[in-house]
């Protein structure tokens, strides 16, 4: 379904009835009928009371069947028990679209669930798309669609926003307008009945006013195709996403290693940054990115520019741009030279360019002029104090015109209250965007440096392997035949096996005699384990050995582990000991997978070892993905210089780790039933040399 | 000395002269005398100008001594060259005390570092005490003595600031007016050629106007001082620092794991941290911990309560409540109970409290006092965004009722821009500090609860060990009579012999004969090591042997490491062959200092192994520090829950790092020659077995 064409109704209306406009101020449905009349749309508004005559000078209905003309959009604000009954005259009339403001919905306890229920299904019968319900309603800066109950209206712009929570939008709607921010549609979705985000930017997907769209949200309903679909809209314009909500999953038995590791944070993150969504941890963030994207272009690199009026300040910026992983930009020569020839002596010439605090606002446009000159420079953060001297609101001039010139990225940050007020309010119109702090303005420059790069990375493509899926099904079918959803070592290297992951060579004796064979055609040295599903710390009671070395030892091992087993666990059933290939060498890396109630299949890696879940240096991706993910998991650990060799460690097989990441996404895709799976360790052997999964858990769901 | 009595003149001055006042406004010497003028000072004010009669009416002198009446401050605005004489007048006068506006020192390129030598030497040599030069001037606003070139005066409160950037005060001067917020004091010491940072800790240490210090440095130039000043006024009054500027050491060459880890940045921290100062991250952060610390009490304790109209910021303020090592209070039985009594059944009776969004003020007021009313509650913070029914005035008015009547601290939260403006006002009016979003209040929150913590602690006692401080000695001077700085093995165990730190048992041997008898002494297993200041990596070359189990190996090694030592490095002076207990079992940790350009000797502790660079798990102190230190440190690397025995590991011996700790502590503050020293590893066995150094280096200064 093409969102973009079934959202028009909701945004670009030629009618709209307010079923349940009020007579009485300060109600929700006089409130909205107001904003519907003044905030400028010229298309045709019926209120619908059937106890008023006219609201505020217009004619009123009985119900919107009443209404001779079509109908685009209902406005609904009757009480929640009224809204089923309304929503099926809309049918009757033939409105394709209502925006449920009335609360008392799943919000409201068992109830209002109930009655959720029953509207979406209503809606879905008649066809009616519906927004809400629980919310503050819709906006439209273009025709003047003032649809919420919001005080005020904000100012035509570029920035789309979509809101879970109502209150928020209240918030933001009205700091917005006391700040200067333009938006070009804004919906506040409430509970989400049917209209939600994955609707939301597939349509504004293509919206030609909207330029950047950002989105506060506490959970996303389906993760997978608002991951397809964020993926495609981020390709051609920014999306910001505030997710708030701790972990509320919680309470999870997980057995794994992954599933200790992995919480819906974790999910979160990954599901971001594979989709080129940009992450703002807070509130305060999400509006700091929303302006930068908003007003200015993306930069080409990482390299940044300051100019400054002041020494202080300078070095927060420059703090911030090593904290931010941007770059500070060596300038140029000649741009050194032509500083020298019009800042004064005691000016830096250099990265940060200090002006210097008597700067009036030529030498200081000079100075930004002749630094985003600079071919070094990809992006620049202009800093201002209010000095004895500074020219503010001229000094915001020249550095709008400078901005407006150029091509490159330029955010500002003109510090203080009343003596800038002026000056920030000129940035805002002509969209230089002002940071309060320097450290703000590097932050979103930031941001917009790794979105920049996320669009001009070539795609993530995921390649399939051959795999024999009939072999892991009949492994799956034989544990669950046997009431089992934890494998044992055996089961699960069979299912690494069928996905071409390396495992040891691995034989199982039923006699010391047969081990011993087995041995000598393995090759020594060799591991011997008890084959139990009975024992689950074999260690503990001597049902592992390693390092065996001869066919002596092969003998003595197997008698011991025989004669031990039957001693402490005289019960079990045993059904041999397999005598297995030793593999040495390498570093252990640990590759496993859990399963997210969002996004489902997460693959984790990291080092082997017991740093791994102390330190949680740990990489997540949601599967499938491709090379690119894959290699960026191996590459963003913290300790990943050790795996290409530091500190005198040797390198390891890189590639084979990445492909048996690859391997990893694609069985946990393949077979949703994989609920925790652990391949630990994997031993990455020299480069060239391949990765062996020595050991392995894997556990499935019960039919 | 006692800054106390000495800063007396700087803000409680009967006259003032402003010497370099001029007739032209726009010019600093004119605007500073025009806020003195107008601030509301009562003493006298003489303007000094040879060319002028009087200046804004006030009768002008033609130098500072032809003034009659005694002056207790003066204010030098003259050009940089005429400072010096300036001076000299002022001592002629016998003025105590004066503020050097001029820039042109040591800002300004050698000529300027040298004018500033003269002024330091003049100033001392005529005991008048200096601020500046190159800065902004003094304000208190007490007695509106206003001595600065700034924009406007702030109002009265409890906040005292210091700046080192003129330029920075200038713009926190313009958006405290703006906000509203109070000061007490603030001095803009510029480049602090005698008043400085230590100076106005005194000042202000028992300033009964002043509840909280708040200062921005780029850099702390006498450290130990700092830090020992700052804990004691600390423990009277929180002091919360912004310190900015990254790494300059930079280039400084290491050769010690430790030397690598230790930058200024981690310096800095264990500084503030052993002080009680808070340390700002930012510029905004500063304002936020301010206003918290101006306005509220310390909380007793980590519990917090939220209030809120609103679902969606209340999960976000919940969110940063963890993020800041903060815990979300259980509420009472009782409290729920009563909230029940007056909440909507829809309501959140739990923490956080949620009133709903059609609360007017009495309800959500009824919330906050029944929230804060609860003993499980040890702060407050109340998050109101503007919804249709919301009252932002009248529910400010009562929350800042609610907090008045509290021992606890209320932070607030009214999310909003216009429809907040007046609520926020009277917030602050009646100090309860209120932020745009919920995660910077519960941030400030954490500070104050972290620094209420620091100061309910025991302090950090440093106790002196025994120690040979003779044979210490003796060993520097014999590598010094060799020419060497670094110290071999065999030496750096001498060293740490001498404090008491356990190395394993050792034994020079000179013939295969020698060792075999040394080793069956010592016991077996033994390590032995080739002896020789000229082979750098002994392994490479097979000068070490690890786990030698009998009399044979001992000969076998002996003769083999000869032979491959005369085979590869034929020219190597030999001593001998080290014969040593091999330590196994217990963990590897490593304990190790640097010497920090600004706050001397810094010890670091982390785990051994190849993670403890790769991932910087590792924790710093400035030496000397006592036992509560030594177990913070301990406790707070990423990793501690492995050395207490986490992940299945055995447990080891704090006790025995916490002693090797302070050892080192107390070595490194008695030797400040010793420039750079790693114990590595340092290997604690099971608790009760102690720790012993396997291995260390210590770097000393060349004489």
């Amino acid at each position: 379904m093409s969102g973009n064409q079934n959202l028009r109704a909701l945004f670009e209306p030629g009618s709209v009835a307010v079923i349940g406009a009020s007579t009485r101020p300060g109600k929700v449905g006089h409130d909205i009928l107001r904003n519907m009349l003044s905030s400028g749309f010229e298309g045709a508004v019926y209120p619908v009371n059937p106890h008023a005559s006219e609201i505020l000078g217009v004619k009123c209905y009985q119900s919107v069947v009443e209404i001779k003309e079509p109908v685009d959009l209902a406005v609904v604000v009757v009480p929640a028990k009224a809204v089923v009954p309304v929503v099926e005259e809309c049918g009757q009339k033939g409105v394709p679209m209502a925006i449920v403001i009335s609360a008392g919905f799943k919000e409201a306890g068992p109830e209002g669930v109930e009655r959720e229920r029953q509207l979406a299904e209503t809606a879905r019968r008649l066809g009616i798309r519906v927004v809400g319900p629980n919310c503050l309603g819709v906006m439209s800066t273009s025709n003047g669609l003032n649809s919420s109950f919001a005080r005020g209206f904000p100012k035509r712009g570029t920035v789309a926003l979509m809101s879970q929570s109502g209150a928020l939008a209240t918030a933001i709607i009205d700091w917005s307008i006391q700040n200067g921010v333009g938006y070009s549609k804004f919906v506040s979705f409430g509970n989400g009945v049917d209209v939600g985000v994955v609707d939301l930017l597939r349509a504004w997907e293509d919206d030609p006013e909207t330029k950047v769209i950002v989105a506060y949200v506490e959970g996303l309903p389906n993760g997978p195709e608002f991951m397809e679909v964020a993926h495609e809209v981020s390709a051609k314009k920014p999306v910001i996403v505030m997710k708030s909500g701790g972990t509320a999953a919680g309470a999870r038995a997980v057995s794994s290693h992954t599933g200790s590791l992995a919480g819906s944070e974790q999910a979160y993150d990954a599901a971001f940054l594979q989709s080129g969504v940009v992450r703002a941890q807070s509130m305060e963030e999400l509006f700091d990115l929303a302006i930068a994207f908003a007003y200015q272009q993306i930069p080409a690199g990482r390299k940044v520019g300051i100019v400054t009026n002041a020494g202080g300040p300078g070095i927060m910026a420059t703090d911030a741009v090593e904290h931010s992983g941007l770059e500070l930009a060596s300038l140029d020569v000649g741009t050194v030279e032509a500083l020298r020839t019009r800042l004064p002596e005691a000016a830096n010439f250099y990265n940060p360019v200090d002006v210097l605090g008597d700067a009036e606002a030529g030498r200081y446009t000079f100075g930004a002029e002749t630094l985003l000159g600079d071919a070094n420079v990809d992006a620049m953060v202009a800093v201002v104090t209010p000095q004895a001297m500074t020219q503010p609101e001229e000094t915001a001039k020249g550095l709008a015109q400078a901005a407006a010139a150029s091509e490159k990225p330029v955010l500002s940050c003109f510090m203080g209250g009343e003596a800038m007020k002026e000056a920030v309010e000129h940035l805002n119109n002509e969209h230089v965007p002002n940071y309060r702090f320097p450290e703000r303005a590097v932050q979103a420059l930031g941001a917009m440096a790794r979105y920049g790069e996320w669009r001009e990375e070539p795609p993530d493509e995921v390649r399939r392997f051959e795999a024999d899926e009939d072999a892991v099904r009949a492994v799956f079918e034989r544990a669950r035949a046997e009431g089992r959803v934890n494998l044992g070592e055996v089961e699960a290297r069979e299912v690494l096996s069928a996905y071409g992951i390396a495992v040891p060579e691995n034989r199982v004796a039923e006699s010391a005699e047969e081990a011993e064979r087995q041995a000598a055609e393995i090759g020594f040295p060799v591991v011997m384990k008890i084959i139990s599903p009975d024992i689950l710390h074999k260690s503990d009671i001597g049902g592992v050995r390693i390092g065996i070395r001869d066919r002596q030892g092969v003998i003595d091992a197997y008698d011991l582990m025989l004669l031990r087993v039957r001693r402490y666990a005289p019960n079990a059933e045993l059904r041999g000991v397999a005598v297995q290939q030793m593999i040495h060498g390498g570093r252990e890396v640990i590759v496993g997978s859990t399963r997210d109630p969002q996004f489902g299949p997460l693959v984790m890696f990291g080092l082997g070892g017991i740093y791994v879940e102390v330190l949680k240096d740990v990489s997540f991706r949601v599967a499938p993905f491709g090379e690119k993910h894959a290699r960026q998991m191996v590459g963003e650990i913290r300790s990943a210089p050790l795996l290409h060799g530091a500190r005198g460690e040797r390198p390891c097989d890189i590639g084979a780790i990445v492909e048996c990441l690859l391997l990893v996404s694609q069985m946990v895709t393949d077979f949703p039933e994989i609920v925790e799976m652990d391949v630990n360790p994997l031993r990455a052997r020299e480069p060239g040399a391949g990765a062996v999964a020595v050991d392995a858990r894997i556990t499935i769901a019960e039919e």
